[in-house]
């Protein structure tokens, strides 16, 4: 019998290469092969040695679609096989990432793994926005939350905890259901006119920003490309239109000596 | 006239030196000087360079303390002077951070700066307990909340708000105050079981968990050195007793050749 392998699952973040932690860079370029998302951006892919194995279990797009206990069977089998195995994911990893079913998947057939933390996709937009998820006097809190709906469910949210003005509201997978979202927080009482922002691929490129208020996001929103984040709260009045974060990510391989892989 | 220089906000993560971004590692051996908190570990400090200036503003402990308004004009006179200045802050500068009020005095005294996002305490201690902070059935959201309460002034937090059972509630600054938080939770009607968690040092070598449910973690706690990060709600139920998290820090300095500087 081949040795067990071992399986980490790995926050890529939100899609600058440089935003990678030091760990996940590292791990990237020492195991056998990596299972990634559909959300992790090629400027990350780009970074993984052209050697190293891939699978694609993108859900959503031009692939077709691996149900996830397809994706946890495929972990299983290549552990099983005595690989390391890479499983990387947009953002964090136990952040709307499932990680921690598919590690459950994994202790119960005996593998060994680990968790590597990311960015959150709320941290990269917070960054490259300046806009801030807390600060004094405006937030006092930060709250995530999913706006994506179960296949025929109502949209389960504890609306009512959800209109605390002092609080950062960041909606994760909420563009399908913004129009909803909004009216609901309005009628349970935040006011239509609250500062909100919608931001598509943050730390990218690709990069996109819409601000308006509560009322009218949903609506200005709907030309953005996903992924798309929604922040709602009074931070993000401190928002000015300003230059694109940092250093074109082209530039940044090109200087590592890095070439695309894809 | 000199020109201006720049500061760098830096979020230097929760401890584990690999949990640093790419971006704050580079930023941290290209930069003049370094202003540090003293939330910022031993681990990562001996990362920098050893002919790097380093300022420190750890506002409490053994240092005496820095006000903001000080720290403030630290940064404008080091800039002021030309020089690229790493303002090294514990997690992510954008959560708890104050980041966003050292960029309005920057910006108010036309230095520029950008910020660099870091793994939040939340999310190191997650990783690295096992505990996620969204689970499918368990947490559709997670909240970070502060604890502290400014000087003679009561806790001031939407209470109501607080007790959404399907959110994982992280306090932040939250050792002294858990005796009334954790009542008033109860009070509102979050049940006294709901599983909790503090967590000490996460990431780093002195990490430390206690585990318990919400009636019972504030007394659970007290022996915890500060910093500790207290985890409610059903994700904890997950917790396994189990190893530590990966690699010995020490191992890690030895391996990059890095040796301590302090
Ligand atoms: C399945 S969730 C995964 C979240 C991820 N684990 C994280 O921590 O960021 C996918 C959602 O994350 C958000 N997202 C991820 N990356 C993003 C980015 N670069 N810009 C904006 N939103 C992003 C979008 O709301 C998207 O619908
Ligand atoms: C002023 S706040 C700064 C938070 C920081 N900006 C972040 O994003 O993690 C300080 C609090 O963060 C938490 N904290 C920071 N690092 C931690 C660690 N390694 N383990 C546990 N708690 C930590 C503690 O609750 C501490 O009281």
């Amino acid at each position: 019998m081949t040795q067990l392998g071992k399986v980490h699952l790995i926050g890529a973040g939100p899609g600058d290469p440089e935003l990678l932690t030091c760990k996940a860079l590292r791990l990237l370029k020492e195991v056998d092969v990596v299972v990634y998302d559909r959300l992790v951006s090629p400027e990350i892919m780009a970074l993984i040695p052209a050697t190293t194995r891939l699978v694609a279990v993108g859900k959503e797009a031009g692939y077709h679609c691996v149900p996830q206990h397809r994706i946890n069977e495929i972990l299983v089998e290549l552990a099983s096989e005595g690989l390391r195995v890479a499983r990387l994911k947009g953002g964090d990893p136990l952040i709307f990432g499932r990680g921690s079913e598919e590690a459950a998947e994994l202790e119960a057939s005996g593998i060994p793994y680990d968790y590597v933390p990311g960015i959150t996709a709320a941290q990269g937009a917070a960054s490259s926005t300046h806009v801030p998820l807390t600060h004094r006097g405006l937030a006092t809190g930060v709250r995530y939350v999913t706006g994506h709906r179960a296949k025929d469910a109502d949209l389960d949210l504890d609306w009512d905890s959800l209109t605390s003005p002092e609080t950062t509201l960041v909606v994760y997978m909420g563009a399908a259901n913004m129009v909803t979202i909004s009216a609901e927080l309005i009628a349970r009482g935040l006011p239509a006119s609250t500062p909100a922002m919608a931001i598509a691929s943050a730390t990218t490129p690709r990069e996109r920003r819409v601000v308006g208020q509560l009322d009218t996001i949903a609506e200005a929103a709907t030309g953005l490309k996903a992924p798309v984040l929604f922040f709602i709260g009074e931070v993000v009045s401190l928002y000015k239109a300003e230059e694109a974060h940092g250093l074109p990510v082209s530039d940044w391989l090109e200087r590592h000596g890095l070439a695309a892989h894809a």
